[in-house]
C-alpha cells in the first residue's frame, strides 16, 4: 500500500486554520463547491470528522458485520440507506457524493483514480459506510494535556501492521493496524483514561510498552507514516487505526471501492467530543 | 403486545439460584439437552446474556442499520454468519438453534408458536442478531450500591412507549420503549455514572424525571410490567429498552422472525462487566 492510501494524520494548513471555528455545513459547502480540494484536519473543529468506505451493497451486509466484530479499528457511525447518497444521520443535507474534498477509486483492491466528485460514479446499489477517525480523540487528548509528538514536532503518526488479527466476515479479514503515540507511562495512564470515553473514535490503546508483544520488529521502521522520536523515559502507545478497514476493504478486492482521499475526511455534523 | 411479549425482568427463581455461579457453557449445556426450560435472570452471573432476533438475510442489512443508528435501545453485540447457526464471536460452541431455551416464532409479526428448539425451523437465509439486555447493567448498578426497586420487591421492571422516536431504518421504526428505576437524584446521578461504562447494555438513561417529558402521561399505568412503587424523594429513571426492537420488528412483519421467549436469554461467554 503506498502512502497514499494512508490515514493522513496532518494538521491544519493552509485554509485549516481559518476554518477551525467554522460550522461543518459551511465547511460541506466549500467542498461541495470545490473550493476546498485538500485535508480537512483543524476544520470545524469540535465536529466530528470520520472515514468513508462506499461497497456494493451485495457486499454491506458482510462489511457491517466486520465493523460490530472490530469496534476498534472500524468504530461504526453511520451507514447509509442502499443507493440513497444522503446522510440525514449525520447532518443536514450531506450528498456523499459532493460533500468530501476527495474520493480514491478503487476496481477490484487496486487504487484506479483519484476524483473531487463522485456524482457520475453514483449507483443504486451503493451503501455508504461512515467510521470514526483519530481526529477527534487528538482533539480530546490534547485538551487534556496529554502531549502528541507527532503534532508537535509535524511529522505524520507512525503505522504499524500487528500481529493482531481482527475478526473475519466475508471477505474482510486481516490484521489490525496500530497508530503509535510516545508518551511516558503517567500520560499513557491518563490517555487510557480519556479514550475510554470515546469509542466511536477508537476507543482505549490496544498495546503500551514492548512493540514485540504485538509483532512489531523494530518500532523505528513503521509501515506507513513516519519515523517516530521516542524519548528516554517514555513507552509506545499503540491505537487501533482507519487503514485497518481500508486495507481488509482493499484485501478483500470487491469491483468496486470508494473511499475518502487519506486526510481529505467528511465532515459531519455530530459533535466530536461525544463519547458514543 | 401482549405481557408475554415484553423482556421479563424476573431474577434467580428455580434452578437459577443454584447455577449462579455455573459457567456460561455449563448451562448453555442444560438448556441444549432441555434439562432448562425457562428464564436465565441470575444464572451464569458474570456472563453477558443477550436478546435475541433472527430474520431473513433480505431484511438483515436493514436491521444492522436499525441498531447501529439506535445503539441505546439496540445495543449489538453479535451477527452471525448468513445461513450459518454457530456464533464464535459470542462464545465457544454457542449453536443458536438449541441453545436458548424457549423460543417465540412470529410469522408476519404474529407469535405464531412458543418451541424450545429451532433445528427444524433453521434456513440457510436466517441471520442471527443478539442485543445486550439490562441483566448486566443492573448487576453493575446492584453491584455499585444503586437501589433497585423492582428487584427488591419482586415485581417486574415497569416499561413505556416513549414519545420519542427511534432513527428508521428500512421497515423498521417506532418509539423508543423505557423501563423505569425510581430512586433518589443522588442515586440517579451515580446511576448516569456507573452505566455510561455499558453502552453495550442500553448505557445512560434516556431521560430523568417528569415521565411527561417523554411523553408518558401516567407513570402507574405502564404499558408493559408492573405498577411501579415510588416514595416521595425519589424520581423515575427511564433507560432504553429491549422491547424496542421487539416492537420494531413485530411492527415490520417480517414473514418469519424468531426471538428469545422474554426472559429465556442467550447466555454468552462473554464478561458482563465489560464496557464495550
Amino acid at each position: 500500500m503506498a502512502l497514499q492510501d494512508i490515514e493522513d494524520r496532518g494538521r491544519p494548513e493552509n485554509a485549516a486554520g481559518n476554518l477551525a471555528g467554522a460550522s461543518a455545513a459551511y465547511v460541506r459547502g466549500l467542498i461541495r463547491r470545490g473550493e476546498i480540494t485538500g485535508q480537512t484536519g483543524g476544520m470545524a473543529l469540535g465536529q466530528m470528522q470520520g472515514n468513508l468506505a462506499i461497497l456494493p451493497a451485495d457486499l454491506a451486509l458482510d462489511f457491517a458485520r466486520y465493523c460490530q466484530r472490530n469496534p476498534k479499528p472500524c468504530p461504526l457511525v453511520g451507514v447509509s440507506e442502499t443507493g440513497d447518497p444522503m446522510l440525514p444521520t449525520l447532518g443536514e443535507d450531506i450528498d456523499i457524493r459532493s460533500d468530501v474534498s476527495s474520493y480514491n477509486i478503487y476496481r477490484d483492491g487496486e487504487l484506479a483514480e483519484t476524483v473531487g466528485d463522485i456524482t457520475d460514479l453514483w449507483r443504486d446499489d451503493l451503501v455508504t459506510f461512515v467510521l470514526g477517525c483519530s481526529f477527534s480523540f487528538e482533539e480530546a487528548l490534547l485538551a487534556d494535556g496529554v502531549p502528541l509528538r507527532h503534532l508537535e514536532a509535524g511529522y505524520l503518526v507512525p503505522m504499524y501492521r500487528s500481529n493482531i488479527a481482527t475478526t473475519p466476515a466475508g471477505p474482510f479479514s486481516g490484521p489490525i493496524v496500530v497508530s503509535m503515540r510516545p508518551m511516558p507511562m503517567s500520560e499513557a495512564i491518563r490517555a487510557v483514561e480519556v479514550t475510554a470515553r470515546f469509542p466511536m473514535m477508537h476507543g482505549t490503546p490496544v498495546h503500551i510498552g514492548d512493540p514485540a508483544g504485538i509483532g512489531i520488529a523494530d518500532i523505528l521502521q513503521p509501515d506507513w507514516g513516519d519515523v517516530p522520536e521516542i524519548r528516554a523515559g517514555e513507552v509506545p502507545v499503540f491505537w487501533a487505526c482507519g487503514v485497518t478497514p481500508q486495507a481488509a476493504v482493499q484485501a478483500a478486492k470487491p469491483p468496486l471501492c470508494i473511499t475518502h482521499t487519506p486526510g481529505s475526511m467528511l465532515i459531519t455534523d455530530l459533535p466530536s467530543g461525544r463519547p458514543a
